[in-house]
């Protein structure tokens, strides 16, 4: 294969990739469950690492978004899209609190997203030793 | 400006960013802080959401990693670049402690880092209610 083609290939995945990420998100916050279980492959993975909790399969992760407790709402901060990777950096509001979320995304051949790993970086205070260095807001 | 120009463009950002990631993460790990310095803006902002800290300016965030306690190592899990953007996913060995870290980075015109924030995302045991969905590890 030509360089030429690997490279229109590697734009292709990345246009897709991108497209993908935001409408996972898109999707989600409209709990439209028929639409994300489209964009995701049957053997698709969750990942959480922070509790080491993971689910298999496209069922699985679709009830647990559809159980998961609380009036969240996401929004996107950020989407970075590289061939078959994608990250997202989102804005959750659940209920009056808000929570920021780091979310990596692994596309198949096909572009559907094959593997997600989801954190949920929580608010904690500072060491000391850098008040020098640092301003609070 | 022609589509195609736009596109070329792109794509060259795209690589500036992924090199200059690598190349970021690679310099803190080698302690290497006058390359590092010549990756970064003179007003680059470092932002860490966690604790709402912000360091404003080149000086500040070098002395702010070379004074930054313990035995630290960095090793790239994923690099994700995108235009003028890119993401970190990184594995932290601090002593024998180990965290994930997620990095988001933005480039200026000139290919340099004007805007680091970094999520420490630490472990926290599951909510109740979810272990028929989950497998853990």
């Amino acid at each position: 294969m030509s360089v030429a083609k690997v490279r229109v290939r590697g734009v292709d995945d990345t246009s897709i990739s991108r497209r993908t990420a935001r409408a996972y998100v898109d999707l989600l916050e409209r709990r439209d469950w028929t639409g994300l279980a489209a964009l995701l492959t049957d053997d698709v993975v969750y990942e959480m690492p922070q509790t080491r909790e993971r689910i298999r399969g496209k069922d699985g992760f679709l009830r647990f978004n559809a159980e998961y407790p609380g009036d969240w709402h996401l929004q996107v901060r950020r989407v970075i899209a590289d061939r078959r990777f994608a990250a997202l950096w989102l804005d959750v509001q659940v209920g009056i609190g808000q929570q920021d979320a780091c979310v990596w995304l692994q596309m198949s051949e096909h572009g559907l997203i094959s593997k997600i790993v989801d954190y949920w970086p929580e608010p904690y205070d500072p060491p000391p030793g850098r008040e020098h260095l640092v301003e609070r807001w």
